[in-house]
């Protein structure tokens, strides 16, 4: 066994920026930052840093989607239909693993993060939780018996319905579905429903009583649906402090009595938490989607 | 091995009625109903029933909800907090694995259709598929990795969010939750919204078009968290002619193009389909859990 056997590198590719570090166990050693351009340059200048940083066991890949994530697909691993310039149809999984020829994994970015949470972070022992990251958009991740969930294609937990709360005109702004929860409830819908940055909003309570209805409607709709364990949610929007504490109160509203567990019945301290990785949740689950690929053995 | 070796017992435990059954196989041999009184009553009857049948290898139970399902609570198997007189508490399954002396496994109703669906039905082979019922109450089983998913207590499908239709006032009817789907779209409130009977609104089509925008809007929200491979969707509402093709007709317009699988892009047809045992789903799960009871030996 060479010296790197516990040498793991780790991709979080998201749509304006790669994350890209090697790791030894959970531990990052080297890490860098490249802008997302064009899939030849951008891949191309990632799979150069981990070659720069030495021998590595397997590599995890947490990417911005859709993805296809069907293992009989011809083109598993690949980022599917995206209005992003140059980026659909790119192999990313592929390109990668044939580059570096070590086992390689990839998920969504949200799943990535899920797996990250649950193996390290805010998740650990639970066999079902949703992760959900509430900023420029709003995605989930949701890990059921130990494994992230994908069914057909994977979850996109932002895009549900929601019940609009009275005297609130915003139309929303999903070009998909208008007023789902993304387009009511995501840093930009914020900032074009008051006027102003959410960052010029944190001490107009008005902006967070909304924000905090609508981000628990969906945990309700989440708790119905799923029965998670837990629910992690993170992201910029989530940083608003009394944020998180507001979301537990209503959601015990929305939930008004009517529920299956009596954890449910608390103050949620326990049901609703902030993700331990932070804004590092995504390639944390990349590191932990690289020790997968490891596991399972080269493909 | 003596000769009822293959003679299963199932009980749909319902609200109103109790429907009993011995099954050689998946076959029924001899069934019976059974008015849902005091528990003591009716659970009696149903033993008693099946102990005149003759010796059966094991039992399942299909049974209102809400139940308690976590395998490390002293009340597992249990009927919770039901404003149903005299049924709090009841602890359904060890009564009746305690009388007949034989391996006995429970599910809540809606679980308990979706394994009998997934075993025989409408969704044999899929790794991954929702069951709902659409009748006086609106519920939902999960499938996911061939198993009946529950996670912290079990879902509750019917009472998540929706976003109401433009120039519909109907406060809805759900005590917890105003304007959830069961409260906007089960039966009783398409009678309370129309003032006549569903019976009678048969040829009004303005009550099914919104009827089928509510539905789809969940099958939306179910699509987006759970991506199942199929939502097989059944119950006394969706009798109506033309409904389940409606239904279709406006899951696609909810989905906008949306999407994570080409198979969402067609007519849904294999995506959105009936159930293939009808008012016999019930029955035919607790067969299957009674199966399942057998396969995992005595407890």
């Amino acid at each position: 066994m060479d010296s790197n056997a516990d040498h793991f590198a780790a991709i979080e590719a998201g749509g304006t920026k790669f994350r890209v570090a090697v790791a030894r166990g959970r531990d990052v050693i080297a890490d860098t930052t490249i802008p997302t351009t064009s899939p030849d340059e951008t891949i191309g200048a990632a799979i150069d840093f981990i070659r720069g940083v030495g021998p590595v066991r397997s590599v995890g890949i947490a990417s911005f989607g859709p993805l296809d994530l069907d293992p009989s697909s011809s083109s598993y691993g690949s980022i599917t239909a995206t209005p992003k310039p140059y980026w659909s149809g790119t192999p990313l999984l592929s390109r990668v693993r044939d580059a570096l020829g070590v086992p390689t994994k990839i998920d969504i970015d949200v799943g990535g993060a899920a797996l990250g949470e649950w193996r390290w972070g805010a998740a650990v022992g639970l066999s079902s939780f949703v992760y959900l990251t509430v900023g420029t958009g709003i995605g989930g991740g949701v890990l059921i018996d130990d494994r992230v969930h994908h069914g057909l294609g994977h979850p996109e937990m932002g895009h549900i319905a929601l019940e609009r709360i009275e005297g609130d005109d915003y139309a929303g702004g999903c070009p998909f579905h208008g007023a789902c929860l993304e387009g009511m409830a995501a840093g930009p819908e914020i900032e074009s429903r008051w006027g102003l940055p959410a960052g010029e909003l944190a001490d107009r309570p008005e902006v967070w009583e909304l924000e905090a209805i609508y981000l628990a409607q969906a945990l309700r709709t989440y708790t119905y649906t799923l029965a998670p364990q837990r629910i992690v949610i993170g992201g910029g929007v989530m940083q608003q402090p009394g944020l998180l504490e507001l979301v537990r109160e209503k959601v015990t509203e929305q939930l008004g009595g009517y529920v299956t567990s009596e954890t449910l019945l608390g103050d949620l301290s326990e049901y609703v938490v902030a993700p331990v990785f932070g804004q590092d949740a995504g390639l944390m689950g990349a590191i932990a989607l690289a020790m997968d690929a490891r596991s399972e053995g080269p493909r």
